[in-house]
């Protein structure tokens, strides 16, 4: 025989792709009305490949909400700077949160709506990310505090609460942004520094949370740093 | 025979100790767990008796959210006056929202946890609640807008997006409060206060949202008012 066509490609290749596809169609027609037939025409490769390497639906669907959860939760890290000033790290959270979530519209929808509407095992791995990312937020929120010189006045629970409230907030905006054509990702996380860091009151009163201008340098975290004092 | 020992009750009236049985056993064990025999024996029927009125394990889950979801709407406009400012509007919604939720918890687990973990139909049972009270925070963010005369300001979308989340925030929070010993209905609204009027960026900077005293009549809400202009 001559050369052969289909080149063979490492495992972890394949898997991804075939990971690809799933999200894909997992989040577009649901996990109940997605076919495995489907999943596999998309990614390229026969059915049983897709069962000898992720063994079920189930797995495969598991295995989608492991990856995504993962690459959510490193966006929003990567995209926040240690060094920047609280409100300043927040916006970037944020802004790293709604562009992963607006980028891969897919991935949100199987985080977010499917993994948690078709009961466990996938309502347990969604529940440690966000736990994850709420402990993200805790760290911030004290961050925050420490250099407002605060931290004495938010006792512990205030802060988990404050978290969780941040957590659902941006969860739910991120839904709606999906849902809704033309609002940007930075539009959300906008909404999201007015709603959070500004609040309602500061916001009827004229003053909503402005976004630092887009330079670099310490001079405008500085600005930003005063704010907060 | 003598006297029959059982009360023969109305429908109605057995309906909703059925309701109230099932509300708890599903918000206790989760929808799959939950038997329809621990059902009828907590609700001093039998199981006859509750396929005969309700029909299905899928259709008493239905009659369940539907009964609570009508219920927690009710509560929180209830407990909302119309002629008090934009804040104070805000802060007797959530405390209404947090007080049932706190008073209910098996009630909110089924519509927060077990209606949206177990697919359609239920999805969209909680859906159509959840759309009504963004519709309800959406009128109360425009009626404070007007109030400050902000709202040429705010765009449309914008209150749109903060509605969301605001609704997000306050799902997430009525979560932990009832996952979280000693925390009360009013600690967790006035959270949502902190978080949602005062906003991060006040809280930090010392000023958090302060709850109008308790006391009745026009004083207190007219400086309430007051603060906002």
């Amino acid at each position: 025989m001559g050369a052969v066509k289909t080149k063979r490609m490492p495992r972890a290749v394949r898997e991804q792709q075939m990971l690809d596809a799933a999200v894909q169609i997992f989040g577009q027609r649901g996990y109940m009305a997605a076919s495995m037939d489907e999943i596999a025409e998309l990614a390229g490769v026969s059915k049983p490949l897709v069962y000898l390497y992720l063994n079920s639906k189930e797995d495969l669907f598991t295995a989608c909400i492991r990856r995504e959860a993962k690459a959510l939760v490193e966006a929003v890290r990567a995209g926040v700077r240690p060094d920047v000033s609280a409100d300043r790290q927040l916006w970037e959270g944020l802004g790293a949160f709604f562009a992963h979530t607006a980028r891969t519209p897919d991935a949100w929808a199987v985080l977010h709506l499917q993994a948690r509407t078709h009961g466990e095992p996938f309502a347990s791995e969604v529940a440690a990310m966000r736990e994850e990312i709420v402990a993200f937020v805790t760290q911030l929120i004290l961050a925050a505090a420490r250099e407002a010189h605060r931290d004495p006045d938010l006792p512990e629970r205030e802060v988990a609460g404050l978290a969780e409230a941040l957590v659902g907030a941006a969860e739910s905006l991120a839904a709606w942004a999906n849902a809704t054509p033309g609002v940007t990702a930075r539009q959300a996380a906008a909404t999201m520094m007015n709603f959070a860091w500004a609040g309602l009151g500061d916001l009827m009163a004229g003053r909503p949370w402005s976004p630092p201008e887009e330079r670099a340098g310490t001079q405008a975290e500085e600005r930003a740093g005063t704010q907060v004092e």
